[in-house]
């Protein structure tokens, strides 16, 4: 045995037993010249924002031999009056929690209400992270059905959802609205179907995408005033452009804050992620000024793949999740030799796309027009695989 | 019962119970002349250094909307090139993790190695945030003994380190060099003895201090390249005087890092925080320009602090542990109220101090001198107290 190998062997003796054989999460990283995998924000921080960022920072950068301010004070007024401003639901800073994503901020709901010996239910296909965070920290997941278990149908009625909440007697239910990777936001009665049918869970909505949610979508913020079991989870990766800053937060009564800092490692957030994120939200108009031309766009994808003859899903989020492919790996590889990144996601027969700029939508739906005639499945062939 | 006592007695009741009635992790954070109590260097980021930082980050505030480099890269590379100038040893970036604050590198490890039913095991006193760590992601502390149980004794011998590995059967077992509150570096053999005795576990060594260390103290760095189980871990907050820039490192066979990426949060480290560490890292020789003064401060306290008959404890830290002390808690607050901040590590008759610049160091030496009169006990009040 090699020396290397005997190193490698040693490492998966001592690995907890139930990561052994896992790989590691994470779409590709490729340097392509239209990259619609990963939900970003296509349009960079607007000239004004990044000058009064690096403003701010220079009186920081000087004093980063200090640690940063444990509880976040300015970073959590900010982020208040944003969440405020954006859904017009009163909150105070005691209710909001801030991490390094929207990931760091699910972890720590996970360790303070789940954990080893407690079940994590949530409704798939949805944000993956979900049962890799609940998994990982020992939870044991249990993968409810979206659809009724039906290929291609990714609805969740409150009655479904309620069943198996009650079935399963979770500790934490992650419902995500818009749904992640299918884009379409929950009928609003989920929520409280859930919150009535798992009296003993943490309900966490995650509403990663919320500000790209067509016109009378319902915000669970407005649920959270009255219901302690309640998390609301955002992100400003998304919406707010800001994917590299890395800042995820969370709304829920003061008790539930207070609990998560029992698990949160202190001074999580640095001094600068603090003040950039501050800034940016300072900001907020024009961080989130290209919304519309997003949501625009995505609106053009899901009319023209339907005319292609593809299968796009209702969105309510910046990307568009499409089906009707005959091999979706195919498809994948071949948005790819045309120099555009979409995800597969694990669903067959089924792709996701960004909703990025102008010219990289107008690609994108050009690379399809190309694939469309090899690429898309007849009817028949649909039926025969699914 | 009121709306807000029926809130706090759901989450109690919601809170995994092993979590309640716990009170968050941290050191009081209190705007005071001079602050000694959380080992930051006193002294701020030289302006060099802020002016290049400020001059990356130029560039990269505008791409925020992009998510960061997930394996960090060039940090990674940076990270490498300093260990290797730093200790000599030849380690490549292959061999190099890096989190938010060292924290969250010893909690990707626990994660890994550690968890529910396993045991992790350290050797009290030592850093506090291990056994917090540890049991937060559910594994079992156990608090190994130094000085053989002996109030007031902190070494730790290879013997009596070995019989407790063997003893216990950790699954992860943490040795702290310089330890962490007492300051003093481990003998070497520790290292080894443990690693020997303890053949399922991985053997964290945190060397968070290590380049205040008196000279000819050899980093556990020089076993990590034929030991795989072996993990040091670094940080820039103390030495390097990086604290609100929230960076952590380890070094470990390149099969531990990989196991660390199927526990770690995708892009936990944000672009900022990427190219703030690079710059500052290769800016090493300026940003540790300081370490020189502070441990002649350091050693100036141990000597002072014994003159005035209390009882410091050999440093190769960047703080003195002394104790000597007849009221731990009424000598804190006397410090206090002239103005300087220590720290109350929980032992009886003992307080931390970190060495600041000369002028914080005279300011806590004036005040001991001050209190010595009436603070410290004699022979006979400790003997009792013990």
């Amino acid at each position: 045995m090699t020396e290397s190998a005997s190193a490698a062997a040693e490492v998966q003796r001592l690995l907890r037993p139930d990561l052994r054989g896992r790989t590691a999460y994470g779409a590709p990283q490729l340097d392509v010249p239209v990259r619609l995998n990963t939900n970003e924000n296509s349009y960079p921080v607007p000239q004004a924002v990044v000058d009064a960022i690096l403003e701010a920072l220079a009186g920081d950068v000087a004093s980063l031999n200090r640690y940063p301010d444990r509880d976040f004070a300015d970073l959590r007024a900010a982020l208040t009056a944003y969440v405020v401003r954006q859904s017009g639901v009163p909150v105070t800073p005691e209710q909001v929690w801030a991490g390094n994503g929207s990931n760091e901020v699910l972890s720590h709901v996970v360790q303070a209400f789940g954990g080893s010996g407690r079940v994590a239910l949530g409704f798939t296909p949805s944000y993956s992270m979900h049962p890799i965070i609940s998994e990982t920290l020992g939870a044991t997941w249990v993968d409810g059905l979206r659809g009724a278990g039906r290929p291609g149908a990714f609805d969740l009625t409150a009655e479904a959802a309620a069943e198996q909440a009650r079935r399963h007697h979770p500790a934490v239910v992650f419902l995500c609205s818009p749904n992640n990777p299918t884009g379409t936001a929950l009928p609003f009665e989920v929520i409280t179907a859930v919150l009535e049918a798992a009296p003993d869970a943490i309900v966490v909505v995650d509403e990663a995408y919320a500000e790209f949610a067509r016109a009378g979508t319902r915000s669970a913020l407005t649920l959270v005033a009255d219901n302690p079991r309640l998390v609301v989870t955002r992100t400003m990766s998304k919406a707010f452009a800001f994917a590299g800053g890395r800042l995820g937060y969370l709304v829920a009564a003061p008790e539930v804050v207070d609990a998560l800092r029992l698990v949160r490692l202190p001074y999580h957030l640095s001094t600068p992620t603090q003040t950039i994120a501050r800034v940016a939200l300072e900001h907020a108009e024009l961080m989130l000024g290209t919304v519309e031309v997003i949501k625009a766009q995505r609106d053009r994808i899901v009319e023209r793949l339907a005319t292609l003859g593809a299968a796009p899903v209702a969105s309510d989020s910046n990307f568009v999740l499409f089906g009707g492919l005959a091999d979706e790996k195919a498809t994948w590889q071949a948005l790819l030799d045309r120099g555009v990144l979409v995800r597969d996601v694990g669903i067959a027969h089924h792709l996701r796309v960004t909703a990025g700029d102008p010219e990289e939508t107008t690609a994108f739906l050009e690379a399809m027009v190309a694939l469309a005639p090899t690429h898309l499945a007849t009817t028949h062939e649909q039926e025969t695989v699914a």
